[in-house]
Order: C-alpha cells, then structure tokens, then sequence
C-alpha cells in the first residue's frame, strides 16, 4: 500500500492507494474519523461489483444506510443532493456522522457536496472507484453539481478526512472509462512531470491492461503531483489552475456533447486543442505537441468530435468560471511538464483550432 | 455611524450601524469589494419600502439584477435557492460578481447560501433591514436553507465582506416583527452583557418606540458581542453555541407551530424554558429567572403557546444539530449575562417545562 499524505494545515489527510486494500477499509475509515453512523453514496454499478464485501466488513464497525445513484453526470444535480439529504435525515445523520462516497467524479462531486453541506458540514471519506476519481476528482476538496446543464456550477471546498483508493475496483471499468481516466493522467504528465509523461509513452496502448503495481505507480504518481498543487492553492486561486489543462475547451465539448462525450475524452480534445494553441502563440515546439498528439493516439482518446459547431463551444467557453471581464484564460503548457496560465488569446486563433477539432 | 470590525485572520470585516448611512451605501460597497456586478436578493416587502432610492445609488456604481423573495421561512428552501442560481447565470454572475442580501434573516440565510455555492463562493455584502437581522443573523457567516421544513439543515459558513445595517429600515416594521428582534437583544444581554439587560429592564416597553440614536448604540452593542464570540469560534464548536440560548427550545416551537410563531417569539419561549431549566438545576436564582420574565412580558413577547403539544416539541428537539448521542444540549444561564453549555438534563424535568410552556 502507498501512502500519500495531503498536509493541508489543521486538516491534512491521507491518501491510500493500493491493490485489495479495500478489504481493510473500515479500519483504515475508523482510524481517520470518529463518526459511527455513516452514509454510503454509491455509484449504482460500482455498487454491484464490489459493494457487498465492502459493506460486510463496515457493517461490522459502522452504522450504515445506503443509496446507490444511477451512473452518468446527469446524476450531479441539486434533485440527487435533495434526496440525498432526505435519505441523511431518514438515516438520523448528525453532526458527528460521516457521508462516504463510492464510485467515479460524479458520486465524489455529488456526496462531498452533500458532506458539505448537510448540518453545515460533517466528514467525508471518499473510495474512488475510476481511475479519473483515484487520480483527480476525489483529492483536493473541490465538491459541485451541475446547474441548468452547467458543469459544476454549484458547490464549495469540503476536503474528505480519508481517501482510499483500491485499484483492484478499476478491473471492472470498461475500456472506454480506463481511456477516459488516462486522459487525466496525461494531464499530470503535460503539466507537472515529464518523466511521468516518459513512462506513458514506454507503455503507450499497454497502459489499458496495465498490471496492478503499475497501476498503483501511476495513480499515487498522479496523487503526488494533486497534492502538492491542492497544498500551494486549496482554493484554486492561482497554481491550481493549471489542474485545468485541457478543461476550458474540454468542458466546453462535455457539455455541448450531452452525454456522447466521456470527460477524460473530452479533456484529451481539450489538450489536443491546448497544444495547438500553445504551439500557435510560440510556447510550445511542435515535435512535442506531436508527442502529445501521438499518446493520446496510442491510448485510443479522438482527436475530434464532429457533433458539435465551433460557435456552440466558444459560446461555452465563455461560461468557464475562470473567464473575467469576458475573456478566457487557458493554461497552456511550455514544454513537457511546465504549464502556466497564458496571456489572452485573440479569438480568431482559438476559433480556428476549434474548427480543426470539429471538422473531418 | 458606528463600525463594529470582526477581526476574523485573513478575511475580517465591517459592520457599519447607522441612522439613514443606506444612502452612502454604494460607496461603502464599493470600498469593500472589487465586484463591479451585483446580483440583488431581496425581501418583497422591504425592498418595497426602501429599494428605490438605495437601487438609483447601487445602479451608478454597479452592473445590477435585482430578484425578490416573498417575506417569510417558506422562501428559504433548495428551491428558492435554484432560482437564483438561474439569476445569476442569467446575470452572467462570474467569480468575480458578489451577491447582495437586502432584507431580513431569511433573505440573508439564502442569499448567503448561494453566494457560498454559486462557482465554489462569490462575494457577499449583507444589507440587513430587519432588527432580528441586525442583531444577529446578517453577522457571523453562517449561511442555510431549510430541507424537509427543518430549519438551517443544508448550509455552510460564508462570512460577508461587509454589513451595512440602516437603522432606519427598522422604521417600516410591523410592532410583531421589532418585538421579534427584540428577543434576540435580550438574548445577547443574557449570555454576555448584564448591563445591556439591564438597560433592556429600564427602557422596558419605550424599546419598541426607541430612538433613531438608542437603536443605534442597541445594534451595536449586541454586534459587538456576537463579533468576539464569532471570532473566538468561527465554526461553531464550542463558545458559538452560546449564541443559541433560548433556540433549543425554540427552534422547536418555531418548526412545530409552522408558521405561526415568529423566530423571535419562539425564542422568547425558549429562553423561558431555558430559563426554567437552568433554575431547576440550581443555575439560575429564581429572581434572575423572574426578571427575564418581566423584561420578555414587558416587550409583549409571548409566555406561553397553546398550539403545539410537549411530545411533538421533544421529538423536534432531537432532531437538533447540537444533539450528539440522542441526547439535547442546552445552553443555560448561571446569572444574568453568562452562559454555558449544560450537563445533560433528564428528559422528564425537559417534559416537564414544556407542558408549562404550552398549556394555558
């Protein structure tokens, strides 16, 4: 088991990592919380996979209810948290409880927020069970629904008391989800770590069936970098932006896609649009846009999507929440493995490489 | 103009108390915030009476929208919330625009709860236009909606960058509504400041035509009281919960009668029980316990209510968010301006005071 520690200051916690670590997860839970009664927030499929076991051994310690949520972003609303907290009050949840979320970025987002907010705050304790959520979405506190269809537009810093991440429970995702997850594993290596981004390419399409202690590798690999980032910038103020490689266009293509769109997917068209802006304003040389280009090829993520206009997406963009005074802000990276958040970019060049990305 | 600063580290601000300042408010806004777009949250009513003259200042020096809420608890739900939420998207509010509450503690509750969430926090700016909202609710952060018709389930702490409490917004109130405020000012002379009771006794029923000057010095001196405890326990965890003397109870008669109790009449109800407890431990001597009675009945606030019987009380009591283990915790005087949290006390003594407080 790997152990990756998030010291924030008076509320620092760990994060564990590891291959059937799972079976051990109530007294891993027990040590980082002293809640008793507990609300377990599954992902509906997750659930089915490895729910019973998991709920035989915190059966034994806690006081459990459990509600399972249907799989898909169209879960992540202010309706799921109303039932949620209707099943927190039926489950006599107070202060001194706990709510712990099973399953991917949606179950995380959707459960933290909740945490968040019910009696104004009780622990979280987050069990990702994608790779996306055991790389990013279930360390660093951030917790959000979506609004009018908008991606997170509601939510607030709730950092979770104890993350365990059992890469055991990734055997059952599909293959288009693990795709989806190395997406954000790109994104670690393009902003953060060039030898991370190496190892990536030396594996290339193996990564998809890639064995557990390597997985364990990439993940706590991806934790670290998380970490050090949340612990600069708990709330994303400024270096924590550059966790948004590959988000501006990426969530603009997630929304405008309804569903047809996985995030990780989208994320890699949000990267692959990056690069080209990165390449175009002379950040980037184009040998290792094409590097980037050809990774994101090998673990099989498009490299364009034709359901959607330019117009629609740049009508997006201009939603982000990090736009001011109507104008994007992208982060870009310079080289493999060193991002900053460039200056603005003239419209006309970000509507090109939007238009490249849209058409055959 | 008085200013009351709550020195909180990193995010302190003012509370300005004054006769006629709504009239400067823009200015004093605009010192506090870089948001140039504001979204406006206010009670129908009050904005009625005095929205006019403070939107022609606000709309100089803002970009604004201005939404109303219909007076009373009922407006402070998910809901509700869900429609300014589409304001602000319809507002284009970013992360750089601020929520403005004008109106009393529901709207600041809810405004504030959006302000919180909208894109992970925005700025907040508190114009409180009701006594109970001055005193008490427009200071201190926390932000919540009602889930269920529990009161406050679902919220968070947001602290405002600004309070701007015009006494002369009071001038519109109904004698039910100054009366209710009225409560929460012998409550801050009960838990902190003998000599604040003490100038409640001497003033006695003349409060509910005070002057323009005495409910200046009045707002203020119970800010004062809530910024030290507010500062000395932001989350609430320990000296907060003396600001709840007189809600266990309270809180209890204000969800049980649905409606017919103001906030401040239930608490007025509360502190009596309270009161009556804290005798019954040998906390309170019975003169002081008969002083508070007299200062309540003197300001016409309620002695007893017939409409709710003691079991449904109880079992809303439990349902409180200081309950740990089933067991209520009341904040109880042991003399005239000092509070503590009590010792458990046995159900039937409990029983016991809230048969008195609802048979005739």
């Amino acid at each position: 088991m790997t152990r990756v520690r998030v010291p924030l200051p008076g509320r620092r916690y760990d994060v564990l990592i590891g291959a059937g670590i799972g079976a051990a997860a109530a007294g891993s839970i027990a040590a980082a919380i002293s809640a008793r009664r507990l609300l377990i927030v599954a992902d509906a499929r997750a659930w089915e996979h490895h729910g019973p076991p998991l709920h035989r051994t915190l059966r034994r310690t806690f006081d459990t209810a459990v509600v399972t949520v249907p799989p898909g972003e169209s879960s992540k609303t202010l309706r799921s948290a109303e039932r949620l907290f209707a099943a927190c009050r039926d489950h006599r949840l107070g202060r001194d409880g706990a709510v712990l979320a099973f399953g991917g970025g949606v179950v995380g987002d959707l459960a933290g927020f909740v945490a968040a907010t019910w009696q104004r705050g009780v622990d979280l304790v987050m069990l990702p069970t994608t790779l996306l959520a055991q790389v990013d979405s279930s360390v660093g506190g951030k917790v959000a629904v979506n609004v009018a269809g908008i991606k997170n537009l509601v939510g607030t810093f709730h950092q979770p008391r104890l993350v365990l991440a059992d890469t055991d429970w990734l055997t059952t995702l599909s293959p288009r989800e693990r795709r989806s997850g190395l997406a954000e594993v790109v994104k670690y290596g393009m902003i953060a770590d060039r030898h991370l981004f190496e190892r990536l390419e030396r594996a290339g399409g193996g990564l998809l069936a890639a064995s557990p202690e390597e997985l364990v590798a990439i993940v706590a690999g991806c934790v670290r970098i998380k970490s050090a980032i949340v612990v600069r910038d708990e709330k994303d103020e400024n270096r924590r932006l550059l966790l948004n490689y590959g988000h501006t266009i990426g969530h603009a293509f997630e929304a405008a896609a309804r569903g047809r769109l996985r995030h990780g997917e989208a994320v890699a068209l949000g990267m692959r649009g990056a690069a080209r802006l990165a390449e175009g304003i002379g950040w980037l040389d184009p040998a290792s846009r094409r590097r980037q280009d050809h990774l994101l090829d090998s673990l099989g993520l498009p490299n364009r999507f034709l359901g959607v206009g330019p117009a629609e997406l740049e009508a997006k963009i201009l939603q982000d929440k990090k736009v001011r005074d109507r104008k994007p802000r992208f982060v870009l990276t310079r080289s493999i493995g060193s991002a900053s958040v460039a200056p603005p970019i003239a419209a006309s060049r970000v509507r090109r490489v939007l238009a490249d990305l849209t058409s055959s």
